[in-house]
Order: C-alpha cells, then sequence, then structure tokens
C-alpha cells in the first residue's frame, strides 16, 4: 500500500473533495442506471491529450479507447484477442453510441518510431513496430517524402493515420450499415499540444480546420 | 465540420478559456521538451472512470491505455497486431514510467458480459466475446457459484481481472526483469463509480482496501 | 469476590455513576412494566461487534441473541435443547418483535474456521466444527475458488453465513407466515470491525450496500 | 433497504459520530491484530441487560454469549448443532479467555416461563418449553415452594440457573482441567434491571452480594 505512488493518492483526494463532492448525484446516478454515452473517442495514450481534460467531460459522457497513435486496425474476425476491435464493438453494439471521433495530436511518440528508418525494436517482442506497421505503407511514403521538414512529415502522418483509422472503422460491416443509415457518424480530430487548439477534420475535404472558439 | 458532436465543441471551449489558460506555459514546455510521465495507468473504457479525472492528473502525468475492462493479455511475441502489448512496450522501453497501475472499476460491462453465460456475440466477429475469454477460466469459476449474488460475482470478477492483469504484465520478460530490479513497481486499483472511493490492491495479500483518504 | 475481574467492577462503577444515573427511570419503567424490545438482532459472539454498541442503544431496545457467527440452525423440532431456536421462539411468539436483524461482521473467527480446510477439533467434541457444520456446503464451495484471495473469500462466506441465516430463518413456520402477513421483517446487516462501517442487505438483490450516513 | 428499521440506522450514525469516531485507532487496531479478550460473559438475551452497557466496555473487551437465561448446557459431545457449547468452545480453546462470567438477571422471561406451571408451548417447536426443560429439576422443587412470593420464587430460580450453568461448565472437562490448573476462573453475577445494582457470587459461599462501589 505504501508503495502506491503518492502523486496519483494526492490526486484522487482533490477528486474526492473537489469533483466528486461537487458531482456525487451524477456519480450515483450513472452508476444505478448505468452508462449511456453518446460518443466513443479514439485516442492517444500519450499523457498529454486526454480527451476528458481537452473535451471537459464529465462522467458518463465519453467512452474512451486509447493506444499507441489512436490507431484502428481493419476489421479481422480471425479469433484471436483484439483490444481495439473488442472496445469498437462493445461502444457500437452495445452502447449505441451515435459518434465516433478519432482523435490524434500532435508530437505523437508513436507517429515518430513510425517515421524513423534507423527504429530498433524496443524489445524483442517488438510490439510497437508491429502496430505502427498497421501505417507502414503510408510511413514509407512520407519518409520518402525530403523535401517536406520533419515536423511536417509527422504533422502529415499523424493526420493521414487519423484518416486510416476512419478509413479501418468503416472496414467494420456493422459500423460501415450504421453510418449508411445515418445513425453514427465518423469524425477526426487533432490536437496541438503546444497551442492548445484542436483542429477537426472536414467530412466532405478531410482537412484539418480549426474551428472558431 | 458541422457534423461535429456539440457537447464536444462546447467542452472544448470550456477547455481553452479554463485549463489551458491556466496551464499554457506547461502545455508549451510539455511539446517542447515532450512527455515524460512516470505512470502508465491501464484502465477500461467505461465513460464514468477516466483516469485523469479520478486522479486529478494534469497534462504530462499519466501514460494512459483504455481497452475494455482494462486488460493486458499475456505476452505473444507472434508477430500481430498487439494494442495494448504495443503500448506497454512504448511505456516500459521508451518512456521508461516507474509504475503501472491496472484501474478497474465497478459496474463494469465487459466483466458482466463475461459471466453472462447466455451472452450472445454483439457481431459476428464477437471480438468481445473473445477479448473477455482472456478471462474465461476466472469467470467460468465465478460463474458456477450460485451462493455469492450476481453483484458479488461481478465486484469479485472485477478485481480478479485486476489481478490477471498484473500476472499478465509479469509475463512479459522486460517487465519481469525491471520489476526484480527494483526499477518498475505494479499496482492495482479499483474505482466504484457510485461512491466515488477508489480501493488499492495490497502488494502482498492482493486484496483492496481503501487507503485513507 | 476479589477474583472478580477488576476490569469489569471499574466498568460497571462507570455505568452506575454514568449511563445507569442518567437513565434511572428508564430502567426502572422496564423492570415494572417488561421487556417489549420491537427488534431481534442475532449477532456474533465477538469482542469486537456488541449489537448494542453499533446500533447506540439503549436498554429495552434490542433482543440480541449471541452465538458463534451469528447463525441460525433449520428448524429442528426434535425435542433437543436448541438455545437458538428458543430464543428466536421467545421473541417472536412471545415479545412479537417486528424485526429481525442478523448481523455478521468481518473478520469472523468462526468463519474463518470455517474455511479452513486443515482446521482440527479445538476439543475433543468439536463443537465449533460442527456448529460451522451449518455452513459446510458453502464453505466447501468457496474454499474450492482459488482466484479470490483469502480475505475475499472471508468477506464472501460472512455474507453467504448471513443469507443462510436469513434462509433458515424462513424455514420457522411460524416466521414464514408472519413475514408473509407483513407482520414481521427480516434484515441482514455486515459489520466493518476496522472502519466502522454497516454494511446492509438489500432485501430484493440480497447485495450488502453501505448507507448514507 | 428502506425497511431497515430507521431506530437503528439513527443508532448507527450515532455510533460513527461518536464512539467510533473516539476510538477509530482502536477498532482498526482490533481489526488488524484480532481479538484476544480475556473475559467471556454468558447474559441473557434480554433487551435491558445488555453486557457491554452494563460492565462499560469497549471494543475487545468481552466475548459475548447470548440465549435465553443465559444457561450453559452439559457436555455432550454428540454430533448435533450446539451454539452455546461451540461459543464456549471458541472461547476457552482458541481465544482462551481467562475469565467467564455468567450473568443473570431479575426479571427474566425465560425464567418466569420455566416456573410458570400452566406455560403453553410458545409454538408446536416448543423450544423455550425444551430449553427451560434444563432447569427443571430445579424449577418444579422451586414452584414447590408456597411460602415465598412469587418474585422471591423467580429471584431464586434466577440466581440457581447461574450456579446451574457454572456446574454445567465444569462438565467440559477442558473446562475444568484449566480451572483446576488455574488457568481459568468461572464467576456468576446477577443484574437488578430496577436499580442498576449487580450481585456478584462469592464463589466459596455462592452467595450473591453487592460489591462496595
Amino acid at each position: 500500500m505504501d508503495s502506491f505512488p503518492t502523486s496519483l493518492l494526492s490526486g484522487y483526494r482533490n477528486f474526492m473533495s473537489g469533483r466528486y463532492a461537487d458531482e456525487r448525484e451524477r456519480y450515483r446516478s450513472l452508476a444505478e442506471s448505468g452508462q449511456s454515452p453518446s460518443t466513443l473517442v479514439i485516442a492517444c495514450c500519450d499523457s498529454r491529450a486526454a480527451p476528458e481534460i481537452i473535451f471537459d467531460a464529465g462522467p458518463g459522457e465519453l467512452f474512451v479507447i486509447r493506444n499507441v497513435a489512436n490507431m484502428v486496425p481493419p476489421y479481422e474476425p480471425d479469433g484471436n484477442f483484439h483490444a481495439t476491435s473488442a472496445a469498437l464493438e462493445f461502444a457500437v453494439q452495445s452502447l449505441k453510441v451515435s459518434d465516433i471521433v478519432v482523435m490524434g495530436h500532435g508530437r505523437c511518440g508513436g507517429i515518430r518510431a513510425a517515421l524513423d528508418p534507423n527504429a530498433e525494436p524496443l524489445s524483442p517482442g517488438d510490439f510497437i513496430g508491429r502496430w505502427m506497421g498497421l501505417l507502414k505503407p503510408a510511413a514509407e511514403q512520407i519518409q520518402s517524402n525530403d523535401i517536406m521538414t520533419p515536423v511536417e512529415r509527422q504533422t502529415a502522418l499523424e493526420r493521414i493515420s487519423i484518416r486510416n483509422s476512419l478509413n479501418n472503422l468503416r472496414s467494420f460491416p456493422e459500423i460501415k450499415a450504421l453510418e449508411g443509415e445515418g445513425k453514427l457518424q465518423l469524425h477526426g480530430a487533432w490536437f496541438d499540444i503546444s497551442t492548445g487548439e484542436l483542429w477537426i477534420m472536414d467530412p466532405a475535404t478531410r482537412d484539418f480546420i480549426r474551428p472558431d472558439v
């Protein structure tokens, strides 16, 4: 018990005396009635880009998947364990969310690794290498582009990755069908850690644009 | 653009005028220097249990994996895509976190599905069924216990799942080695949505205990 | 006389100069008119869980049975001596209590003995072994669950024992009938010695829940 | 939950804000280290005679058996369920108490029933009739004494019952042996509900005497 990180315990005390105290009834009601979030956010694990902070979301509002580089693998009903596909299935089929937001962000370590031609496996299992392999064709194409700066390449792949995830979402038959019926909407967003700006993908052009704030 | 969920846009405006305004320098500095969180939290996607809220964490503090039922699969260096193992590898090998917290919570929908003997696949891919299969032996043992109430069985499996994830973390050779060297500590925690209480796993007995607040 | 425990004599003097002095009229009146408690509490002998202390009860309020692990045996009108059934009969038929509370508690030594697969008889009579045999089927089912911790198994059986006692109460024809007529209500409660918390059994789900305090 | 007696809930709140708040550390310490009471009290279920109140006892001080008329049956190692013998065995063999106090009291309903020549069974099981049968020879002898008043007969049998319980305690081989070795002492006491007086049995004469207060 003594080993539990003290910063987390201290933060938890703030939560209990602050936010929880303010929203006690909401938490209780959410516990009783169950969650019914209308939005699924697929975000990165990055410590600087928590969806609940960026969207100032209260309890019960966002169902959140977080993996490295906010990626969605393509539909692969092969019987293996699929953390992301399982969460996706749960959000869409069981919770029946109406919106899915894929949110990327600047200075993403996973994207940086994908773009590094000299990247070594981080461990013999090379899990990051395999995982970022989902972006391999795009990464190779961007890597070979030597007239963009490294920062531009990075931002470009971050946004490509978001569109890639949106494409992969549509490889799931149920998601494609629900979107076709107008019951589900897919969105892209990109968060600039430095400026705090949120760029939203225009569904028509697939460009990222800053909304008026 | 008009389709982007208005509640998220509205929340984002609160963030910009509130938290971001207050912490502008911190965000900028984190963007420049990169993230160096000391803690990885493996949490559930549930909309009522966001780690940053529960630990009142600021930007840069928590690297967060979120999947259904906060699970860690066993070490499987098989070349497939492993969202969780990839994020884990990144946190441990690249970011060199000093602590990993597996945080479960009450009323978890994934655990409920694992305990439902009549659960049907949510979709033909049955991703949730496969994913929760990680807990199958434990779930079957708990299911057969007809003298605990459904709620007691649910809580029991939620806590067993946390211990299971901790066991699986130790199946990763690098994690086991770092823990052995005293460079990495593994923790379990369970959040009660209704009361806001955080129960922390005693590393010696593996019981969950409420810390003094 | 000199042998009477001095701590008890000293405590008795406190009672006389304190509580008795304050409630002299109540004691006298209760002596004259006889007792008419509305509640029977079936509690454990444990020195840390006295019902009058936990419910801050005054004289005349609680009729109290205390045996190891707050158990009620099933209805057995066999002509033998039955301490618990006799007290039960007196409370229900003669005092006509309106409520029966079965109160268990954490860290119960009787429950611990019931869960110990290597428990030896405490004496040749093996009275505890026989008495805890009332819980034998449940204890065996919980014992075989090796994925809950010893503390979790103990808490589970403590609560199962309360439900078991409530079931056995309903095996007494008079109690079953009075409950059916709405003249008698049965309740379960579990006291946490460490935190002082009282968990109350929800009659619908049979789960134990902390009331708002 | 709504059905739980409100007077008990209200009393529990007093306990939490009062006694528990004052003795929090003691409760915690007792939970950690386990109970080690030095005294077993065998008392009546009567709502007016709670040992913890009369001896002003704190948590952890008294291990308490309560049955109708504070009786101890004779040693009967017959394999049946024996609530009182089981608790006795636990207190003596496991907790190794140094003192056993049998505490009777005035106006005891069980004793009154034992003395009533016209007493009808309270229910077809006649559990009280059987239980008070433990005192049958003594009760018959007192009943036939028509020169004592009913109150005198009642008080007499109350005290006889205490001595009877002490005799039966000595029918347990382990208790007899421990007493012989000076490791266990047996005491009798009788509480006068009306005056609050505690009468203590002189071990030499077996008379009940009021100690100086």
